[in-house]
């Protein structure tokens, strides 16, 4: 039954977090990884954090990417909760820019660790990528997808400025 | 039975931060104000911290006084699961010196609210005092107690400094 | 006489604070709590706030909530000619983005304590929360009432990003 | 009467603020200003604070040098109650090195004029030279003594770093 | 002949500026001081720079307001060069929104103040006030004004927020 | 061959970092998870890091994890040059405390992740702890170890602070 | 053959950061100093930075000016791998205005040299600058070039702001 | 007679500066570079700033590294007035650990570049590798001995930190 679920649970504190968490999403649907998106408010909705969190490995899930802004404390609590590894993705605030979500999310302590990414959309694609990284560890599948995937990134990448080639 | 509590719960998330958070108690103690220090760390006893703060009003607590340091997390998820009073304290950490304490404490979402007091054991003292002006609100003679200790405070000023005086 | 006085009293530097303590105006109302709004300026009006921060208590209020902005001194003055608990607000400076706001307000020293909330809208809405939560100490209609709005709060978080429903 | 009082008011928040105040004492008596140095703190003793700022000109004084740390409301409430021009020291503090102190004083709203200077020592220096120098637009043997030190000055700056004269 | 020029200088370091600078202009035509502005830029008119900083005094300038931004020498450089008083203002800067100017314009070391305000427009009327004050110390028709200014400004403070008068 | 390589590659910037990211290697080896420490300076060793990085996953390596300081461009150019997982440490820098480290380290752009750990020895455990939760998704031995070392975690925190057991 | 280069290679991260590092472009255009831009990623493609970056001398690239944002990497990683003079540009990044960007670029450890620039556009035209000034110590017609620019930029500097010319 | 000065400037605000820019004179020693250091405060002696900069390319210097602390006017100040390539050293100041001097160095406008160095000691011995590697430029025998000593510094990097080899 728990392998019902996806490998990667996306997680935010709120809907608004979605426009940058979704960044997550497409980028694992590009890779062809399996994802849920759920809504988990460590503070406005605690049981839901605590039953998420402490079920998460049962259900099948294999990593948590957790979006929050602010006082952001879903990854980090999440994290105390789960055994699987938690990347934890900034989401830029309004008065502070994302300075107290990276710091609330990166200073962990001993003990507790959340792999914390970029503030804001480069943070939940790489948040994506780094668990497709973890995932193609044991899936050769992927691992290939993943390599054709920063192929073509590099191949994207213009060897001169728009309006200076020589 | 929840009678027996105190008012005043000082928690605070390792040994370490007691440092910091025993002028809380020790200011409760002059004010004649009873409290229970306990450590409940967020991260690694994550239950503890459940148990607790759900349990809090039942139990007797007033007001709750928690203080934690980095990544603080106590405060805001303490607030999560209470409706009673929820003040923190940013204990200084070590790299950022509480800057991280004390935007993972104070700039919480809207709908879950958290009293931040300062960095360090300024703010630990004040916390008691907060904790201390809330109670007095419905008890006189703790009123009383504390305007008598503002009044030493300020007769404590002296006119001049030290070495200086006219 | 003084008990005519609503129980909260929302203070702020200046008319163009009220767009963030409106926040604060609005919440209480939902909770059915009374307040009373007025602008007093630390700096403009030292009188005013002389007049009112000594004559708190005996007008009847019980708690204070103070939004001020930079070099935001209202808070923490109002704070030390009153035995009343103060909850600061700090209002998003233009161009520090409150971080000014936000020191100016937390960093009391021992003696003078003001329970600082987040950075703007949020700040307001949690100081209101906050007054509610210690005033619901000792009125438990309000402590239902307090109860109910953060059921609701609970129940409005949705399961899943609004377009990404499984 | 007021003329009994020495031009310059030297103000601080504690005694442990004279560490750092004591500076602007000592250069002020080496260009022969007199002063009066006393401890004022806006949160524990605001009646004083109240007195003096209302009296200092009447009083006969011509400029003040406050210096607090922390949450340091005491130069811009000075200022707020005084036409006089008040000059303000940033006090380093424990947590945040004197960020806080800094921010709290330099950032005052349009309308309240608070001549901020360096943080610490160098600031209680710079004020008192700042104050001087306000003193020396109507009286010229000071801007003689003023001129004079700081061509003393200039002259005791070495030429090559000592260990390394060519 | 230097008594030609006003007691006022305003110097700024670009044409940019002048937004900023001109609420310190508009600040001293309304208390009625006369004042002169300038651009002189620091960094690419060093030679315009010493000339006047060197000359001001003997043109007859009392004090002197000095705005800029960035990596923000003017005020700074123009007090090496006089024994008047210099008043810094802040320039809002695009990328660090005045933080660099402000570091670079308060944090001088001891032996050369400059009299910092906040950053930006409230620094400049500010600027504008503390220069007033410190000329209505000999000038009493001038204090006067600078009394009415204060007291009109106290009086424009409403007591109530606009939209919620009771 | 390959196999002959630990699963866990701890690179550091200089021997100064050692003292940081021995926490590292320490709580693996309490965990059981084999690993291979050295040292490769992005800047001085360019080569080195180049070699390491392209070979990582040939060799065996499953999860990288990188210190540095300052300008700390060695886990995110290990990043660029793998597609394991690598996990960076920011080692506190002596000016800044670390938050050039950190910067330098968790703002990586869209398309190679680096999960960040906490600034100095707190980042090094968890970096740790981080690699063997991703080892342990597909080792059930680690797994259940790591388990136990949590719960050991959880167990030793005590309830009250060691001088107030009531 | 290496000569057919231009004395200034501008590299950047991406294509968005065109929109600053033409600015450095237009200058050296102005100023007569022939470059070549092109794009360079250290993340996304860091085999085309180690063919440039080692192959630059050579080629016969004399200075080489490389901006980049958030953890930017190519400056320093661009200098560990030439005996070229770099300098650096930080991009102004979105969340934190290019704050982490200037840490990532000038904090470099002892050994491996940036000069490092403003952030932003005016950083761009500056790096051109300092370029062409090391270029004009061995090319006297540069240098006087030069001379003339700066003459120019000093003369197109107003005496008075444009709305108060006297 | 121009022809006597050596090639590279040291210049520096104050005598307490020498300890973090000796390094620079160390560096320049070991790669045979000849220079001359200077102790020239903008702020103390700015007479001595102008004749020195105004001269400098005259005298036959080529290169100028200038250190500062706080409100750092040196290097700008020195780069407004010669053409001759400014590398500017932020030396680490008590409050703020050198961000005052690293932004009031870096964030020079448009139009007058600072090539600016690490805060501190790795500032200085990158200020006089930078200098150097300008020189190489026209110096094949200094390109020579830059190019060892780089090779030395990659040599000495150990391969396993100290306590850990395999």
């Amino acid at each position: 039954m728990p392998e019902e679920r996806p490998p990667v649970a996306i997680i935010m504190g709120s809907q608004s977090d979605w426009e940058t968490m979704k960044n997550a999403a497409d980028t694992l649907e590009i890779l062809g990884v399996d994802y849920e998106a759920r809504i988990i408010s460590a503070h406005r909705t605690p049981d839901r954090l605590v039953a998420f969190a402490k079920g998460a490995r049962d259900e099948g899930f294999k990593v948590i990417i957790a979006g929050a802004g602010g006082a952001a404390h879903l990854p980090g609590m999440t994290a105390a909760m789960t055994p699987l590894p938690v990347f934890g993705v900034p989401v830029q605030s309004r008065a502070l820019s994302g300075q107290d979500s990276l710091l609330s999310i990166v200073q962990m302590p001993a003990g507790i660790p959340v792999g914390t990414l970029a503030i804001g959309k480069a943070g939940a694609v790489n948040a994506a990528l780094l668990a497709a990284a973890v995932l193609a560890l044991y899936d050769d599948d992927l691992a290939e997808r993943l390599d054709e995937w920063r192929e073509r990134q590099t191949d994207a990448v213009a060897e001169y400025p728009l309006d200076d080639t020589p």
